[in-house]
């Protein structure tokens, strides 16, 4: 039974990577109409798709599964439209692929151009959204990229039925239908082939919580984008703002406190602290965010209405490694911009930190010396995301130095080879 | 012992990271002043070096390594003033850091800089070479990034004479000497401690034979780039300038055999093979190349002078699988375009492949369809190299499509960050 389903993993991944081979020479008219008949094909198997999201829920429920897991698991007729919605923004973003990145004449004369190309085969490891099936589907797609999809086990039905759709209109369009691929069987070890899968695939790209992208980094031989975990900071600089401080922190922490952009820890330095500590408490405790205070922070608070508070405990050190993804939040006071680099240095995970301050030298320092994805002058961390930052589209947000990093849209899926012309040139 | 020297190499990653820290931040004068420095420690300590490298070969000669090899090891007086003038050449070229790639504004009119940045700590990986030490070296600081060297057994003497050298110029400079980092320690196992040196290490390339690069793959954890293997091929279109084919395909194969982007087979369209195989044989026995010819190129040569040469045998499937790096040839006669193309998909390693005709479609066809790093209408694959495709330096030939792709020069081995600025901008 085992054997049987790797064997079928194989046989996808072949057929897969046919599929990219045909899909990368595939003309920008021709993803464009296959990505306009999957939409529609979404919409017109609607009804399917919502009663196979419903035995998916119902099983969720059964299972004991939280509420918050369940919702973002359910779809509804104005989910799946906003989600066809997406499709179309990704049909109205250009094709990277042919773009002549730039041109060059080499020795003796021949002539360069580095030319856009697809990567080939994308791996995508997720678990329980079923938007990220179609959302990674569209964007692989209009990229050149053929994808094998590997989701959560509690969205399978939903999934089966979504990707049916979408092969649909990919026959429709005249495109291999394993330009979109789903792995169907759900036993872990399906992951383990995909990040075996040298040479079948190109990139893997797992999005979910830790324990998922650590397993797939330290197994997999494909070459992998580290996606998503965020431990960020706002440093509140001496000479900050503090009414702007506090709107930065507000909107950081709690506008939606489950992803990755959201801030963990804030650093205060200590001679604005004993001042901001109680405006940032009434506005924190307001919005229902435990808040977990280093040594001096917690005393500082004693002479206050907060004293005994129970939204106030004392951070333990492991407070600080901590993405919480929920309304929590670490407080450390610092003695200066220095302590504030060196406590994001050690905790962070290069994904986004802000400094708010006044003085233009010190926050020139902190976008130079914080090694992030996305680092923020006197703004908030919320703002990583591929569409605040106009790209049109997003399929993850890389935390990892190579290939990409922060947000990556279409051109972050792409590769490009050396085309050179020449008239009989060889090298003497 | 080996815990201790594992111990070692620990301290090592977490000194060559803080200089990594450290070098981050350095100006493109004082980067340039430690390249300088370092040039000069080298011709300083040229007796020293020479001396330790004479010991290295002398070893290699009673470990009966072949003369070949030694001569890639032994460095003279020459040599090391071309490898110094190398760095002169790095200083040269244009500091990447800092560069600000784009900048635009995203939502909110926050305004995002798009900015080079070094990867980290790269180490690199490489076999008998004493000249990649002090190439990777300078190629590596001017780029911002620390490198941790791991060098064969064999040139372990030249190496920490070099390296002994590199670290003076460092420090003079007043750089911290683990910006470049050197293993001493032989055992095979020092490379495993590279490879799970995950958050220690930001990118690990390795250079050397197919063995190698197969480890490091297969076992690493940290980011990889593979370079190097090139299983190339030229094919002669029925439309091809013939006299010109004949030049590209022995300077592609003979000019230099043993390196990447030299040709293993030949591809012949049906239709000119047997008019073009005899002139072919004549060129390729004349350099002393043997021939591995296909069942039906093999029958067309028993009527000519060739029939019974000792320079042709028959070619075996595994011959069209092998990157041969040597004065052997493989011959295989395709009757179109399409198969020409298969071919290639089949066994090509996408490093440099090229088509020789005078057909402008097909050309096209051959441009957009094979996938390669390098991929070349009428010139030879020789040229793809960084200094031929006038980046000024190379540090290895990326054969993966993540990151970087074909030559890698300084822009290779940088990453970005996006530095936002706003005056109090929050997600609404």
């Amino acid at each position: 039974m085992t054997t049987l389903s790797f064997e079928k993993i194989q046989e996808q991944l072949d057929l897969t990577r046919q599929a990219a081979r045909k899909l990368a020479f595939a003309s920008t008219a021709q993803k464009n109409a296959a990505l306009q008949a999957m939409g529609e094909a979404l919409l017109a198997s609607s009804d399917m798709i919502l009663r196979e999201n419903t035995l998916d829920c119902e099983m969720a429920a059964q299972n004991g599964q939280s509420d918050s897991r369940i919702d973002r698991l359910r779809l509804t007729k104005e989910r799946l439209e906003s989600i066809v919605q997406g499709i179309h923004e990704v049909i109205d973003l250009p094709d990277p692929i042919g773009e002549v990145m730039t041109s060059f004449e080499g020795d003796q004369a021949i002539q360069i151009a580095k030319v856009r190309v697809p990567l080939g085969v994308i791996a995508m490891i997720y678990e329980a959204r079923p938007n990220v099936t179609v959302d990674a589907a569209a964007l692989t797609l209009k990229s050149g990229n053929a994808v094998i999809l590997r989701g959560g086990k509690e969205a399978i039905r939903s999934n089966i039925a979504l990707v049916h759709a979408l092969q649909q209109g990919l026959n429709e369009a005249g495109l291999p239908i394993h330009c979109v691929s789903f792995i169907e069987q759900v036993e872990r070890e399906t992951i383990d082939v995909l990040l075996k899968a040298r040479g079948k695939v190109d990139l893997i790209i797992p999005r979910g919580g830790a324990g998922l992208i650590n397993h797939v980094v330290e197994n997999s031989v494909v070459p992998v984008i580290e996606t998503g975990v965020g431990n960020c900071h706002v440093y509140v600089d001496e000479d900050a703002d503090l009414a702007m401080a506090l709107a930065i922190i507000d909107n950081a922490k709690t506008q939606r406190p489950s992803v990755c952009n959201a801030i963990e820890t804030v650093l205060l330095h200590s001679s604005i602290a004993e001042r901001f500590l109680p405006d940032l408490m009434a506005r924190l405790t307001e919005k229902q965010v435990e808040v977990r205070l280093c040594d001096k922070s917690f005393a500082m608070l004693q002479s206050t209405e907060f004293a005994g508070s129970p939204w106030l405990t004392m951070a333990q050190e492991s407070d600080y490694e901590t993405e919480f993804l929920d309304l929590i939040l670490a407080v450390k006071i610092v003695d200066h911009l220095d302590q504030a680099l060196e406590h994001i240095y050690r905790y962070g995970t290069k994904h986004s930190e802000a400094i708010v301050t006044a003085d233009e030298q010190k926050a020139r320092r902190f976008l130079q010396e914080v090694d992030a994805a996305a680092v923020y002058h006197n703004a908030s961390t919320r703002f990583t995301d591929g569409f605040e930052f106009g790209f049109g589209a997003e399929i993850g947000i890389s935390t990892q130095k190579l290939h990409a990093r922060g947000p990556m849209g279409l051109p972050e899926l792409t590769s490009y080879t050396y085309r050179i012309r020449g008239q009989g040139q060889i090298r003497p």
